[in-house]
């Protein structure tokens, strides 16, 4: 760790409001100066989307004395215009959640929580997505914060790679339950979706989405065997998304 | 290709009364029976995201003689609900386009265009998704048409993979001076984002996003060179985004 003060962006996907969120301050503030931006509204399953066709708009508060703004935009939003416009130095770490709910498998590309942390490692900042497996705004939060705080000791202590992004997912059970940690890799799944059909009271019809999630991979190396056996996943996640697997197979398409 | 008619559907992300995505109807009625499902209003830069806190609202509608509907969610909501509500058997392709832009490099993780054909291929439906390297609403579309004719075709009678999914970037130039297709990997290359501070009528700052794109990766194998060299790039996707390379270094963390 160098001598300056470390200084830690923290944002989510949740909202500047949830729990989860300051459960994070308060364990980023043991380590240096802490910073939050973070949606003025709950921004879950928005993905890698930017804001292009509209303004964002900040508002500067406090939390727990900590210097903070809400933002009009979406979680990858709220990195880029931390890093590029409210900050004056550039953070020494992207710390993005608690997540209020799973963030394994493929939940990964779906989530605003993971998507603003791997925009941290985009602006070659080490970054990482804490989530928790309990969706309730009353989650008890007091084993997430444990591993967060040992997790984010460990990352500015070894300095991996300033394009380092964790996918950290951490079991609903009390700390001494949780059997450690694992370094795993994104277990294969998908969602099989169901649309709940409703109508209005104008007599229209309209749709919720829900659905179940389907694992496809029991690899004892995957996140969702090691959260399944009440380890704390630890995913590394990058942005290359090639399928160089296919690459030689679909080569006859040079002669189209 | 099978003697059934082959079922394509096609969505897009600048939505359904974009020019982009009346070239791709064209072009994929050709090859069977087509249904649209696309975003009622421009979904630039949303990635992956998708419709959780709100309802799904759909229109019934014609587009040249080809069934359409209209949907208020994203271009990932539109494959979602398309192939779990709207169709009655499993499309044999889902085609996204033509996009109004290039989508090549880390532009991927952002499209709109590119989630919703990566969606296609998580549900197990080979995907292609098209973008021409013009963002004008005047834009030409006849040498994309052409290609992705020919991809498409390529595809249809090549049963490469469930799973597959393509991203194919065309340049702006007239079909004789395209050099060919590449078949390439997605070039390393990031935004620098700049923020463009203004003052609202009732003296609020708001913000509109800017920035530049930067290249770090002059690789003959990737997208940027294929398009910089009048090649059309085709890159196979996929969605695990573990970080293989980096996952022995941080073993430690399994440590703490």
């Amino acid at each position: 760790m160098s001598l300056e003060k470390p200084l830690i962006l923290v944002v989510n996907d949740d909202g500047i409001n949830a729990p989860g969120i300051k459960a994070l301050i308060a364990v980023a503030k043991e380590f240096g100066e802490v910073v939050v931006v973070a949606p003025d509204k709950p921004q879950s399953g928005m993905g890698h989307a930017i804001t292009l066709d509209s303004t964002l708009h900040i508002n500067k508060i406090d939390i727990d004395h900590v210097r903070a703004y809400s933002c009009s935009g979406t979680p990858v939003d709220c990195v880029k215009i931390a890093v590029n416009r409210l900050l004056s130095r550039k953070p020494n770490l992207v710390v993005s959640g608690i997540n209020h709910g799973s963030n394994s498998s493929i939940n990964v590309i779906y989530s605003g929580t993971m998507s603003a942390a791997l925009e941290g490692a985009l602006e070659k900042i080490p970054s990482i997505g804490f989530s928790l497996l309990n969706h309730s705004i009353d989650a008890d939060f007091s084993a997430a914060k444990h591993y967060a705080q040992k997790i984010i000791a460990h990352v500015l202590d070894n300095d991996f790679s300033k394009e380092m992004c964790l996918n950290v997912n951490i079991p609903n059970l009390s700390k001494d339950l949780i059997a450690g940690v694992k370094v795993c890799r994104q277990a294969k799944g998908n969602w099989e979706e169901e649309y709940d059909e409703r109508t209005d009271p104008m007599g229209r019809i309209y749709y919720w989405l829900t659905g179940k999630f389907v694992i496809e991979d029991n690899g004892e190396d995957t996140d969702e065997w090691a959260l399944k056996n009440n380890y704390v996943s630890i995913v590394p996640v990058q942005p290359d998304i090639t399928d160089y697997d296919l690459s030689e197979n679909i080569k006859t398409l040079e002669n189209v």
